[in-house]
């Protein structure tokens, strides 16, 4: 029998995340992974969380209706409150937009700015998740390298120009993730955030600023958001409550122009009508009862003793020689830059000695969606330290020395 | 300043929800509201369901955390045991998405079948939430008159002829909301059923069976969903929790072919990675514990209540002769065919009185987007008889037949 579906253009172009193929060779009894960016399930604030329900009874008319599309009052507020120290002014209820996790806020932003065969520009390496969002809305990319201070701005507008010499025009979106990136670790420099939103404004491309591990630091000082360097209504911040409170509860946050949030809350109409409104529910009164501050120092203090064990344990057990690193000062990864192997048949090795990573070329776009910019990330491995436990961060560190020195 | 964001073409072409616009205007103290698609608060168990928050504590670690974009495991088993009786078989889970909504499941099924300037069949009238996702990618609409058996799908035939000699191919989907139509109320006859799968199967255009309704019969037989009705892997089945059980969950699922569930997974991915887990969890708890069951039967009951009522108050109140209507054997609305006056003006009127309603144009698509058909909703108007209360629903009725003799 033919088959009944004929895909559209971008149902046929689609491909699954190629990182969700890797995690299918990780599902083994006994493996330890850092493959997956995953909070530590241990330190989920479950009785704190799952007694919030009874605003689930006191609100119930409200919690189990349909909501706003942009968002649920009360949780808007808190969001009101809780951007005052990041951006330097709490936002107006306008420039707010409630999303069913940032991966939805890319989706929007993807639809409502992005035309097939437009230009993004995204640090390499970058989140895989976005560079799939926006290679769903059509995108191409243009790539700016990074370094232990996060994207090399300097290089910025030249990229633009040869950008607009290859496509004829500027790119549409820049994609930057400030703090603690995935997978980098890197925190974005706080003069490069300054010329960063001055490139931006110069050429008038608006600026995704994504910022979910900010509040993740354990270690130095705050760097200002560039939300809060400008004045320039082109910067767009996001956050989320998936690394600090749960992913599970599927809640993220936008703060951007008016003009821009009225357009992503036209799209998400035809998209889910409005977040799950007993997650927004929850996590309002999860807020409101001054949860989540007690909660980030908790976090903080756990995964800065994960992140010191894990560059104890790389220090102890990988060959000398064999890789280099920094240690993040939050965030959820380490990332590896191995002097002489290939990552991808590390990976292999490394999964049959029961030790997951992910390699470095899932971190940057495919040659042939890229239009400025070129990239290799065979030399890269992605480690998450907030996911195993102690012990395995140990072994697990033990058995990809084991891999490494099986070259 | 100038505006930093160039918007896509999709972002310039989409309009706020012309419904949406209506509401604000119904949005007054003392105002009875027949507009809004919405389960009746009264009746949501939120007691029963607040207490399946105890999952949140047992399965807390998988409840806070991401899920598989497919949908939560025990979710998909519930599922799998609630669609026996309606598809006349339990689906695999590879047949099963969960989405964020129904509005969710027409988002993915747009953006895996459709390009931009593709054709979808709706019924006139139908769900202007499907219009407005369809329209998103790029639709344009052929329209298929109803009557109280539903779609008239013996013209079917000619008009899917039509379309390929107007748009030069086939239609790319064929949407129906069999039981219940939002807006009409009506129940596709299952002669009819049975003749839709046989048409869409000789054309190859998969059909979406869209059924928030069906459980919510309180007078006469349940008849067969398409999908049961044939072998043939074109139907996809789409049906939520929003009308049973809560819309604050956003929970619902789609039932099809498994490359097609596959498609949409790989979208959703993009879109945004998974349905709420907490929500999920909630539902599948709720469900375990048999409370939908019950839940349902009494839901049965109080909407064949509010419906008889409204029928009474319709019979009582308006004018002779003013308007025409069927009781609806179940779901949410009345449809009434006005003698002599536009739903548009009524509305005005009607809301100046203190009762809203939606007006019928709201129910069809623009003459611009259609490429076959023509429809006018200028003498029809949806009642929603769940939302308001018995008094409600009396007085309300009477400002509607006092607005109607206003003419």
């Amino acid at each position: 029998m033919p088959s009944p579906f004929r895909f559209s253009q971008l149902g046929r172009a689609m491909r699954p995340s190629p990182i969700r193929e890797l995690f299918k060779l990780t599902q083994r009894p006994g493996m330890i992974s850092f493959a997956g960016g995953l909070p530590d399930p241990a330190i989920f604030p479950i009785q704190q969380f799952a007694s919030c329900a009874e605003a689930l009874t006191q609100r119930g008319p409200v919690a189990l209706q349909y909501g706003a599309t942009e968002g649920y009052g009360e949780l808007v507020a808190v969001l009101q409150e809780l951007m005052r120290g990041p951006l330097g002014r709490s936002p107006s209820a306008a420039e707010i937009l409630v999303a069913s996790g940032s991966q939805q806020v890319m989706d929007l932003i993807g639809r409502v700015l992005l035309d097939p065969g437009d230009t993004v520009v995204v640090e390499a390496p970058t989140y895989p998740g976005a560079l799939h969002t926006f290679r769903n809305c059509g995108a191409r990319f243009a790539t700016v390298p990074c370094d232990a201070q996060g994207m090399q701005v300097d290089l910025l507008p030249d990229i633009l120009d040869q950008c607009c010499r290859t496509t004829g025009r500027p790119p549409k979106l820049i994609y930057t993730i400030t703090n603690f990136s995935n997978p980098s670790g890197a925190c974005l420099a706080a003069a490069r955030r300054r010329q960063l939103a001055e490139v931006a404004e110069r050429w008038g491309i608006p600026v995704f600023e994504d910022d979910p591990y900010g509040e993740l630091r354990h270690r130095g000082e705050p760097l200002p958001t560039i939300f809060s360097l400008t004045p320039w209504p082109g910067v767009l911040y996001a956050s989320s409550f998936s690394k600090t409170l749960a992913p599970g509860v599927r809640v993220a946050w936008a703060v951007a122009d008016p003009a821009l949030v009225r357009a992503m809350v036209i799209a998400k109409q035809g998209v889910d009508l409005c977040t799950s409104m007993v997650s927004q529910v929850l996590v309002a009164e999860y807020c409101r009862r001054g949860h989540l501050a007690t909660h980030l120092e908790a976090i903080r203090a756990h995964y800065a003793g994960k992140s010191a064990a894990m560059a104890a344990a790389l220090s102890r057990h990988l060959p000398a020689g064999a890789a280099e690193w920094d240690e993040p000062q939050g965030g959820f990864f380490f990332w590896l830059r191995l002097a002489s192997t290939d990552s991808r048949s590390l990976f292999h090795r490394a999964v049959e000695r029961g030790v997951a990573f992910l390699p470095g070329d899932a971190f940057f776009p495919d040659p042939a969606e890229t239009v400025v910019g070129s990239s290799d990330g065979s030399r890269f491995a992605r480690l998450c330290f907030t996911f195993a436990s102690s012990h395995e961060i140990e072994e697990g560190c033990r058995r990809l020395a084991a891999s490494l020195a099986e070259t």
